[in-house]
Parts: structure tokens; C-alpha cells; sequence
């Protein structure tokens, strides 16, 4: 039997967003649900990405907003799988927005999420594992490792 | 000066969607960030209960999926203010799904929503504080004070 | 044989909603057709939880706007399966308003909409009766087979 | 003063939709409210072009769907206004859906909207007659007179 | 074997859009991909019509836009199949706004988009010739002829 | 005076979408007008990010789909700004999709679109000249210019 070995870069996935007026509330602030809605499937890229399986989302942890996202501001988010477990894996994504007449860009939050591969079966299969290559990619293994363990720890079933 | 108090039962909002082909993958499962988005407005609903004003959201933390939602399903979800800080409110989300055909329900997953309270100048305004009345509602504000110093103390400034 | 009775508050659903920019016109009043969209599918989710079994609208009465619906408001609507026929069920279903800055809430329209159920085949199927407990699900009822015989004299085959 | 008349045909609004997925339950039948939502749309034309003013759905009423629309058809609205009175338009929506396969072409359901129109100042305001130039066009005007007397029995306000 | 004909005026097909807030950028313009949208919906139905098959988009060209559509316009579009090849069709589809509350009606762009049929298989499958009725139609076959051979000669496979 | 000279790579936007069930025909290939508003949105991003003005859509040429893309799909799109005149911009657009299961990447379509830039009086502005850097840059801003003369000789005002 041989073990396929994914490199965390090979996962990266970028997407592009125009915040449109139905995406804003009256203040001109695009809604969080929204934001959330484009983390997923971006991140849910990265995980189709790294397995080459159907994914399916199983939590979303330290979302934290930063600074708002405005209507007309151009929104990217960048995701990249952070650490592979048996069927499950962390994929940590970043949003930034960018104002479209000045190209000034700004961090607007982060998230990590996690998500279960499933066989053509519909149960959970296994993954291949994450081979960092840069420090960034190995510290980003490591605290993902570390906060699994946390996570079971808060959550026994 | 008087100090409005609110009681944790006023902010009691409930939601229910039925589960369209356009919100599921090809098992029939629905998208996490389709649920995302509907948990993100149920939220939003019951925290502007809460304090009468614009609300943003500011954090999401421990959404944690359960068992998954199936296309043709009905969620049910229902969301309640745990707690309220000085301009900010952690709202418990939970989202249920009911099979149409036997009316068997199950508990499909949780979240955790924080909002920042907008004033009409469109930065952070005090809300009032949270009055809880059964013991099931002085154990989520304690519990929602004991994560907001754990969080506090992850996310310094 | 046994006739399966079905209490008529077990059917009862509420939904919310938030009226968004993409639901209203350049006065911020709430499209037509979108609140009959949430009417159907509130609707339809009780007529399904009176029958359980798949439901598809037939006809839509007496749909009348009192006040409108602004920009920004929360939509609550209730609906409840007032009579069940053969095949069919007359489902009631109220939308009210509130102002999520003031909490003031107020009756915006009514409407009745009626279900054929589907059997496993995809034609009319019989759904069980509606049993009324109390004296306005009693006077309901009285009045939607009212409605029914008068429409039935409208509509001849 | 002079009075602006306007001919029933003027109003003369066709609207057309493919059924795709989205549209559609699980048994291919495309759901009651988004064909009323295509119903408020092609209505709301119609009554803008008899009286070049914003309009607001005051009502609906008769919607009954005669058979029902299917996945892949092509849907057919034609709207046209059968009567004015001081500041309201009652709109007759006829609904076709054509198979795209055979081009045979079947007649799905038909409803009557009110709407009334709004001067900038946002209040209801005057409307033109309608002068029907067909027999057609005489009797819709006269049953909507009828319906209109009826309607205001039914509803005193 | 007898070749069925096609009247090209068989395949017109209208379709009336009011332009709402979500199709519009900040200046209250529409979106040029959301008319696309519409221009691609309208196209597929009239070449529907001609072939009686399915239908994929294979190009579009000559996408121009005269004059901008603002919110609130009613968008008309007209499509007409303007040649049959083998098995393919160009469609020629023609988009005016009418402003709703002067009748106003001005053209804003044109479009020709190339269909292929398919049959059940997913294969390109024949399509009848068109047969064109009014010297328009005919010079509109005789430009959609010139067309293709020049495009032929621009993408050689 | 000083003019603005901008690197045609400044202008480079990658966006990233999953077809869903809504995006799909039942023959499970993604609707043309869909992956044109994708197009639309992408291009007109790459055209802000070169001009750092409001911009709207001008023109479409040569969007030819190569082979279909299917429902699961990742798409991948690629625009970047080919040449600019004294108010437009032609950007090209590529669009590749991913077959999320094996990694297989095709290419399936290409377009040019041409956006006009708008000032904040909603006039044409003024946009800053492209500099290539590349080969394949510099036969790009060569080709744009071919065709807008090309362009200019058939479509003359």
C-alpha cells in the first residue's frame, strides 16, 4: 500500500467577490452570513483540493471579524488546508477587501474551518496527510494539531 | 439615568426554511454556508430584539455540525441572547431539521453568534444587560461570560 | 381501517425574515411577490406537517395587504391548516411587521392558501382530518368549508 | 382639466421563464411561490404602464393553478389591465407553460392583482380609466367591477 | 426521409424584466453579466423553439451596449432565430428599456449568441433549416451565413 | 501633467466558483448566461483594479465555449486588462474548470470584454495606459489595437 502525500500549497484556492447592494445592510455593510457563505465554499475548494473527495462542512471555529467589509469593495478570500486528520480536514481562510478606487487593501477576518471527506458511499473516508514546506505551513500544522486536540477535548462524544 | 434591563426571553426568535435543490450538493446534503447564512440572520434577528438597533456580526465561534441536513428536510432554527457586554451580545443559535414525511426532528447543529450594537452614527453603542429567569438561562450567561474571558484572553488588542 | 385525526394547532409554523434591499422597491416597500413567495413556503411547510406527505399549491384567496412592509423590517408569518378536504387542506396564514428599532409590531396581511397532497405516485392523495380545539380553530374551520362550497359554486369542472 | 384615458391594450405585458432547478421540488413541479412571484412581476408592468407611476400589490385573489408547470418548461405570463378605479388597477395574469420538446402549449393558471399607485409623495394617487375596445375587453372591465363591489362588501373597512 | 421547415418568425420569443436594485451598481446602471444573463435566458428559448432540442450555448458576439438600463426601467428582449447550420443556430436578440413612468422606450443593445442542439444522447444533434418569410428575415440569414464563414475562418479547429 | 502608467499584471484577478444544481441544466452542464455574469463580474474587477474608477460594460467579443462545464465543477476565471484607449479598457478572460475528484484542469472557454470607465459626473474618464511587460503582454495590447480598429471600421456612429 502506498500513501499519497499532498503539499499544503497544493490546496491553495483564491476567489474574488464585488460586494453588491443585496450582499450590504442600510449602513452599507456587507452582512455576515454572506461573508460566511463565500468562506465555505471557499474553503470547501481547498478541501476538494487536497482529497479529491466530497466534502462536507463540519465546523467553523475563530471566526472573528476585523474590520467591515463595505458595498463596492472588492472582497478576496484565500484558503489553504492548515492540517489533515484520519477523514477530516482544517482549512484556514483569510478575507480581505479591497477599495476599488484606491486598490488600498485591508485584513478583514479569518476563519478555520473543518470539513469531513465522504466515499461516493456518503461515509467518511480517509485523507491523504499534509506535507508543509515553509515554516509558516509547518506552524500552521502544528496549531492546528494542537487545536484538534482541544476541540476533543470540549467536545467528547 | 435609568438602565433599561431586557429579559433573555424577549430576544426569542425562530425561523423555518425548507431545504431547495439550489441549497444542497449532489448527496442531498445541504451546504454549510447555506445554513451559515440562515443562522447568521436568525441571530441578527434576535439580537436586534435585544437591543433596538443596527447590529453587525462580529464573531462566530463553535458551530459544530451534528448530523447533516437533507434536501427536502425542514430547519427549524431558534436563536436566544445569552449574554450582553458593554456594545456586544453572544447570541446561542440551534438549528433543527424535521423529516416532512414522519415529523421525526433532530438536533443538527449549534453555533455560538456575537454582534456589535450600532448606534445611528454608525459606531459601537451600549446595549442593555441580559436579565435571565429560568436556571437553563443563568447557566448560558454564565457560561457566555466565562467564554468572553477565555476569548478576551486569546484575542488581545 | 382507522382514520388517522390530526389536532389543528400541530401543524402550526412560523417563519422569519428580514426584508433586505434585493426584497424591496426604490420606496423600501417590500415587493409583492416576495411576501407571496414566504407565504407559500410557510404554507406549505404546514400543510406538510398536517398530511406528511408532499404538497403542491393550488390556489391562493383573499390575499389582501393592510399596511405595507418596509426596508429593514422583521416579516413574522404564521400559518396553521384551518380545514382539510379529501385530497386538499386550506392553510391561514397571517404576516406581521416589526419595526426591529421600536419592537412595534403590527398586522401587515392575510392570506389563505390551499394544498393538494401528492402521493408517492405524484397524484391527489387523501390527508387526514383537522381536529379544532379550541373555539377560533373551530370557527376556522366552519369558515373555510364555507369558502370551499362557495369557490366550488366559482370554479365549476 | 383634462382627463388622460388610456386603452386597455396599452398595458399589454408578456413575460417569459425556463423552470430550472431551483424552481422546482423534487417532483419536477415548480413551486406555487415562485410562480407567484413572476405572477406579481408581469402584473406590476402591466398596471405601471397603464398609469406611469410606482404601484404597490394591494391584492391577489382567484389564483388557481389548473395544472401544473414542469421542470425544463417554458412559462408564459401575459398580464393586461381590466379596470381602474380612483387609485387602484385590478390586473388579470393569464400563466402558459409550453414544453420545449413539442411546442404543445397548455394553459397552467390564472389570477387577478391589485396594486395601487403611489404619487412621489409616496400616497395613493389617481389613476386613469381604462377604455376597453373589445368585447373581450368590456367584459373583463365589468366583472371587475362586479368583483370590486363584491370585494368591498367583503372587506369594509 | 422529409426535412421539416421552420418559419423563422416561429421562434420569437419576448420577455420583460423590471430592473431591480440587486441588477444595479452604485450609479443605479445595471450590470452588463446580468443582462447577459437575461440576453443568453431569451436566446436559448427562441433556438428551443426552432430545433424542439436542447440547447447549450456555444457564443456569443457582437455584445454592444448603446445605452446604459437604469433601475426601475422595464427591459424588454426579443429573440429571433436568424440561421440554421447543420447543427447549430445563431439567434439574434434585441434589448430596449422603457422608462415605466414616461413609456419612454429606447434600444440598448444587441446581441448574436450560437446554440447547439442536443439530442438525448448529449450529442450535437440536426437542426431543421430556417425558413425566412419578410425581406428582413431573409437578410438576416444572408448576414448570419457571411458571419459564420468569416468566424469559421477566424477559429479554425 | 504627470500620466499614470500601469502594469498590465497590476490588473490580474483570479476568481473561483463551484457550479451548484442552480448554475445547471438537467443534462447537468452549467447555463451560458450563468458563466457570463461570472465573466462580466471577474473582467469588470480586473478593468476597476487597472482604472481605479467606476466602470460599465461596453461590449463582449469572441466568447466561445470550447467545451461544456459541469455541474461539481470548480471554475477557475482569469482576467487581466489587454489595452487601454482614452476611456475604455479590453480586458481578456479566460475560463478553465477543475474536475474536483481527479484534478484534471481544462480549458473551456474564452471571452473579451470592454469596459467604458465613468467619473463620479457618471461621464467617460479618462483610464491610464497599459505597459506590457511580457511577450505574451505585448501581443496582447498589439491584438486589442487590431481589433478595435476592426471594431471601430464596423460598428461607426
Amino acid at each position: 500500500m502506498t500513501i499519497k502525500l499532498v503539499r499544503s500549497s497544493a490546496s491553495k484556492t483564491e476567489m474574488s467577490e464585488i460586494v453588491l447592494p443585496s450582499h450590504a445592510n442600510n449602513l452599507g455593510t456587507v452582512f455576515g452570513g454572506v461573508v460566511m457563505q463565500w468562506i465555505d465554499a471557499c474553503a470547501a475548494m481547498a478541501a476538494q483540493r487536497h482529497c479529491r473527495r466530497t466534502v462536507v462542512t463540519a465546523a467553523v471555529d475563530d471566526l472573528v471579524f476585523i474590520v467591515p467589509i463595505h458595498l463596492g469593495d472588492i472582497v478576496i478570500l484565500s484558503a489553504q488546508v492548515n492540517a489533515a486528520f484520519k477523514t477530516s480536514m482544517e482549512v484556514g481562510v483569510r478575507v480581505d477587501a479591497e477599495d476599488p478606487k484606491t486598490g488600498h487593501r485591508r485584513k478583514c477576518l479569518e476563519a478555520l474551518v473543518t470539513f469531513v471527506a465522504l466515499g461516493d458511499d456518503g461515509k467518511p473516508a480517509p485523507v491523504p496527510p499534509v506535507v508543509p514546506e515553509t515554516d509558516e505551513e509547518r506552524q500552521r500544522l502544528q496549531d492546528a494539531r494542537a487545536r484538534r486536540t482541544e476541540r476533543l477535548a470540549r467536545r467528547p462524544t
